[in-house]
C-alpha cells in the first residue's frame, strides 16, 4: 500500500492550535466514510506534525508519557484523510481511513459503545 | 416545543465517568442526523446530570467558572438525541439536534470549520 498523503498545513495554521498547560490537545478521531465517530486522544506540537506528515495519527500517550503511533503493533492505523481546528484553536478533528479490527483496544470500531440509559448501541459496525 | 425525553441513566453508568483532577470531562458533540462534529466543551459531574435530566447540553465554562447552558442567550441550543461514554470513561459523545444559527459562536453549524492544509472544508452547511 502506498503512503498516505502527507497534509501540508501552513505556519499559520500550526501557530492557530493552542495547548493546555501540559502542552496537549484534544483530537476527535472521525471516520470519513461513515462518520462515526472512534474516539478521542491526545496531541502535543509534535505529535500533531508527525500526523500531518506521515498521513496517519500519532498520539501523546498521558499514561505512558511517550508517543504512541496508532496501530504500530495492532494493526489498527488510522490514515488521515483530513484535518481540522476548531474556532478557538484548541481542539482538533481528524477524519481517517481506519485499518484493523477498529479504533478500539477493546476490538470495537468506535470507543463510545456504552450508552446512558436504554439509548442505542452506537457502535454500530 | 414540548421538553426533549430526560436520559435515565443509571447509576454504574454514572459512576463509570471519570473526571480529571478539574473535574472536567470532555463531551463531544455530533449532529445527529448529519453525522458532522460540532464542537467539544467541558463538563462537569454536576452538568452531566443536567444535560441527561434536561434533555439538552449543559457545560462548564472555565473561562467563565460557570454552568453554561448552551444557546440559552443565542437560541442555539442543542437537544440530546443519545449519550455515550467511551472505553476509558473519560470522554463523552452527545448526539444532538442544533436549533438556531449552529453550535459555533461565529455563527458557523460546526466550530471545526478551518482545515490544515488546502483541505476539505468541514462546514458543509
Amino acid at each position: 500500500m502506498p503512503d498516505p498523503p502527507a497534509i501540508k498545513a501552513t505556519p499559520e495554521q500550526l501557530d492557530a492550535v493552542v495547548y493546555d498547560a501540559d502542552g496537549l490537545v484534544p483530537a476527535i478521531i472521525q471516520d470519513d466514510e461513515t462518520g462515526q465517530v472512534l474516539m478521542l486522544a491526545w496531541m502535543t506540537a509534535e505529535t500533531v506534525a508527525l500526523t500531518l506528515a506521515e498521513g496517519r495519527t500519532v498520539f501523546w500517550s498521558r499514561s505512558r508519557r511517550e508517543i504512541w503511533r496508532k496501530g504500530e503493533t495492532s494493526g489498527d492505523r488510522q490514515l488521515v484523510r483530513s484535518g481540522h481546528y476548531d474556532c478557538d484553536g484548541d481542539v482538533l478533528l481528524f477524519r481517517v481511513q481506519q485499518q484493523g479490527r477498529g479504533a478500539c483496544h477493546t476490538g470495537r470500531m468506535s470507543c463510545f459503545h456504552r450508552p446512558f440509559g436504554s439509548g442505542r448501541n452506537e457502535d454500530r459496525q
